[in-house]
């Protein structure tokens, strides 16, 4: 599936640029039928991590974006401490996500749309400032939400156009109204 | 480090069977040093996936036992869907492996004390029971609470024993009085 998106110039600030690569990794998960959800990790302006939502791919439910990515940037750090690093993901991480960044000890997180179905970094929880847990990260929330939402609002109108359920529920699990 | 765990024989019910396997697993980890937390995945009586802590080995954040049977798990099903199945674990999970729990569909899940620092089914959160969320799980908790409980102890005293360093924090982070 091809995105719609109209992803800004490179030419923007570093937050821009970053997220434009977590877009660009989202729109390759739609074009392999996968929710797409894209998430990049920076390390002192270096990109170590980047993946894209894989859960059908793989068979596997922790394989999002962002999983994936910290592994990536783990390995890259040879230490499970990503200190210093930022990640930038196109919808707000699910707790799975949220407590894998703070066991991460990720110090800064910038997302796109809040996710009102599993979002746990202000919807439903917020895991990343849990004062009770031993690391929180910093956040920006619904950084470039537009274009993140629209490119799950894109895979998800054409999932219904193809499956003839417009009924169906929505967020990552689903094919229904992520983010609306 | 040796265990100095009592472990049930296998002749008790299939939970104990079951978290006796985890401890096992649980022992494997703290033979490597790493904190000893052991998982196990079971489906139709046989499980599908075991699985200790590996984060420092493997340098990897996301490297939970719980995390790695559930790969486990969904290769073996070839799907990223858990359905019939019941995790064993030695100890209550984190807000990443809870989370990934409810991703996975799992049916049931069995675990030994709660973890004060960083439980996220009873504790801090209960992600494994949110009606908000797309899928709930039965929970069994505090099943074998005393060995599960011994292995972290023991693994804890040693290394506090080892640094000189009686001060030091504890949870699945650090060295300290994890479940006292």
């Amino acid at each position: 599936m091809k995105s719609q998106l109209d992803i800004p110039a490179l030419n923007l600030n570093d937050d821009a640029r970053f997220m434009t690569v977590a877009l660009r990794e989202a729109a390759a998960a739609a074009e392999d039928g996968e929710i797409p959800i894209g998430a990049v990790i920076v390390y002192k302006a270096k990109i170590i991590g980047r993946a894209h939502n894989q859960r059908e791919r793989l068979s596997d439910p922790t394989a999002h974006a962002e999983m994936i990515a910290l592994t990536q940037a783990a390995a890259y750090l040879s230490s499970w401490r990503l200190c210093g690093c930022t990640m930038y993901v196109t919808l707000e991480p699910c707790a799975m996500c949220a407590g894998a960044l703070v066991l991460a000890r990720i110090d800064r997180l910038v997302y796109g749309p809040a996710d009102p179905k599993a979002g746990a970094c202000e919807t439903l929880y917020n895991i990343v400032n849990d004062k009770r847990l031993n690391h929180q990260v910093e956040v920006v929330s619904g950084f470039m939400a537009q274009p993140c939402r629209e490119i799950l609002q894109d895979f998800f109108a054409a999932k219904r156009q193809k499956t003839q359920k417009p009924e169906d529920g929505g967020g990552r699990d689903g094919v229904g109204n992520v983010c609306l």
